[in-house]
């Protein structure tokens, strides 16, 4: 372990992927000398579909790492959580104090750090090629890169990972999560009282719906400037349900999200109506303030390996644990921090970094996955699998519990 | 898990120990509306004989979620990793950013935090006994105290976890650390600057010594008023060397470590000779700008239970990783945040919320320990379990790196 050389040569990777994974790896591989290019898939700036994001210590500690400047806070902070009941009223506050963000702040701040003639857009991985010695990656339009480490950070239905572990595909959970964002004066002001500063959550049996206040869409903290941020879990059935909700207003059936101003009308129509006889009155004012909902699905992706020889794999394309644990972007942020701890540990020797760096981030990955599992499974199975209020004696419950 | 009343009762903890651990368990059962009361063994203020603290993410996500505010940033900024060669040039330098922080500034800012009508100094723990609805402390003056939950956050020797788990002990792992600070002015202008900003190494068989710079005595970070601060680590037989090097200079026999200014002064002079024949130009000068110099034994901790009804252990009652982790001291941050966030999400409810965090918390605590006797065996006993330079063929292995 003992080094006797200066190290001179600049060890090159290449980041499939550009959007949060991506870019935490881009900064940090960049913050310990290494010269990085992203090649990104999508022909524009990338843009939020994801709304809110919990600031997870691992995003802080990215930052810092890579030197990334930014206007403290890193988000907006709420200082309880609210449990409401039914008719709207308190059942429950706990002080819990959290830093809110945006999927638009962190790709932003990490997007302008990046240098741009390194970020490469509308580049789609056609598929790489490893030696001992190097990786190299061939993209769609013939052209062609090699570097010392190739990172697939290309997200839910990565290409990476379709190469290196084919049957390997997120699986549906059995639920989806519709989503909104409410700009601050939109809302009613009562209601946008009440929801200001707190993690306000419904709980009823077989779902929840939760909100919180994140920056807004160009990155504002400004009070007046900034946005609800809403999901509320819903269960369908995946052969008889799913692919009606997954069809978009042109008629598209899409595979695992209708984007903002895409859901069919029918389909929005139907989950404003059960809104409106499912939330209490602040959340249903939530839900009626959004003007263009969207629908995520939720799924699981678990695999054995990240490691491969010069190839790895991190956020989304590694482990989709599911949203309840927050952690889906600082596990991606905690990939690339160890990874790049690895690599200096190691003497930027990338299969011996990727070799020791794979055994913790698999247990990482493992756990996250499994600890999603459990908890939305208990928030959403409870009752069986129907979704809420199909069923008389789920009805009876909750008429026992108003 | 649907919550019907609101909550008004005011929970109530009992931290055992009033040192990092429990100020992090304080602050963080405060922040969620807990009444605190912390009780320390010492009966003076402590004072530090940690040194430096790598300040680790949890530390930073412990601070924000306990509103705890101080003056950024919370140490001293390393751009890079510096290691050296035996005649003091540089083998190679790697970027890795990290802020260095200390013992001091830490408790300081969380003493300041916590009320000091709920810290108890000079009051040890005889014993505790728990019922089903609560746990109640007894203290070797005869007073008792009675709350939900008791935290053993009492350190490596631990009174609360020797009445839980009697058999579990720490054990030395074959070596010591020489440590020391050295404040800024006291060091030559040229070894000074080369050992700024900067995580200095020098790897050599069975050995390593390492240095950054952390803030002042008095929190300071101020360039000049702040401290270079270094660890040694050197292996020493437990039979036959370890009893002389832990006798203090007033003949007494310590436990585990010798404290500044009470070392012996032939052991003091037998470390400084050693440092003279191994060590590079720079560490040496830093060796000998050493005024008071310390002594702490490298010790393993890892227990199978952590919660035990309404009682917990954590930090160094619990786990205690080697020192190369540098997590020794966010994992009582972790922790802690760890058991809020738990007591939070099930509503308040201590059996429950502890037989849930201590699946996460054994599991880290676990990793850390076994990490850590990776890491340091690694880098002590590759050549046999020798302090270097005892025997022939370690020496020649030295004469051919030199």
């Amino acid at each position: 372990m003992t080094q006797t050389k200066e190290h001179v040569y600049q060890a090159k990777a290449i980041v499939i992927g550009g959007s949060l994974a991506g870019l935490f790896t881009g900064i940090l591989l960049h913050s310990i000398g290494w010269q990085v290019d992203i090649y990104e898939r999508s022909p524009h700036n990338l843009s939020s579909r994801g709304g809110g994001i919990v600031l997870q210590p691992e995003i802080v500690a990215a930052f810092h790492q890579a030197n990334v400047t930014y206007e403290a806070p890193l988000g907006v902070v709420a200082n309880e959580r609210l449990y409401l009941k039914p008719d709207g009223s308190i059942a429950q506050r706990m002080a819990m104090r959290q830093t809110l963000t945006s999927w638009n702040l962190l790709y932003g701040i990490m997007r302008r750090h990046f240098p741009n003639n390194h970020y490469h857009s509308d580049k789609t991985l056609a598929k790489f090629e490893q030696t001992d010695d190097q990786v190299t990656a061939t993209f769609t339009d013939g052209t062609q890169a090699t570097a010392d480490l190739l990172i697939g950070a290309d997200g839910a239905d990565s290409t990476v990972r379709q190469q290196l572990l084919p049957s390997y595909q997120p699986i549906y959970a059995g639920y989806i999560a519709y989503r909104g964002l409410v700009n601050e004066p939109d809302l009613p002001q009562e209601t946008a009282a009440l929801l200001t500063k707190r993690f306000a959550f419904q709980q009823f049996p077989n779902s929840h719906i939760l909100q919180y206040v994140i920056p807004g869409e160009d990155e504002s903290l400004v009070p007046g400037q900034r946005r609800f941020n809403w999901v509320w879990y819903v269960n369908y059935d995946e052969v008889t349900e799913l692919p009606e909700l997954l069809t978009d207003k042109t008629g598209r059936q899409r595979d695992a999200s209708v984007p903002p101003g895409l859901m069919a009308l029918a389909i929005e129509q139907q989950m404003r109506d059960y809104a409106s006889q499912m939330l209490a009155p602040p959340f249903q004012t939530l839900v009626q303030a959004t003007r263009e909902p969207f629908v995520q699905t939720i799924r699981d992706l678990g695999i054995p390996q990240m490691a491969f020889g010069r190839v790895a794999l991190v956020g989304d394309a590694a482990f989709i644990p599911r949203p309840h644990t927050a952690a889906g972007v600082s596990k991606g942020a905690a990939n690339a921090l160890s990874l790049v701890e690895a690599l200096v540990n190691y003497n930027h020797n990338v299969r011996q970094a990727l070799e020791i760096w794979e055994t913790d981030q698999l247990r990482l990955g493992m756990h996250l996955w499994r600890r999603g599992q459990e908890l939305g499974d208990r928030s959403q199975f409870t009752h069986g699998k129907e979704r809420f209020g199909t069923q008389n004696k789920v009805s009876e419950r909750l008429q026992h519990l108003r």
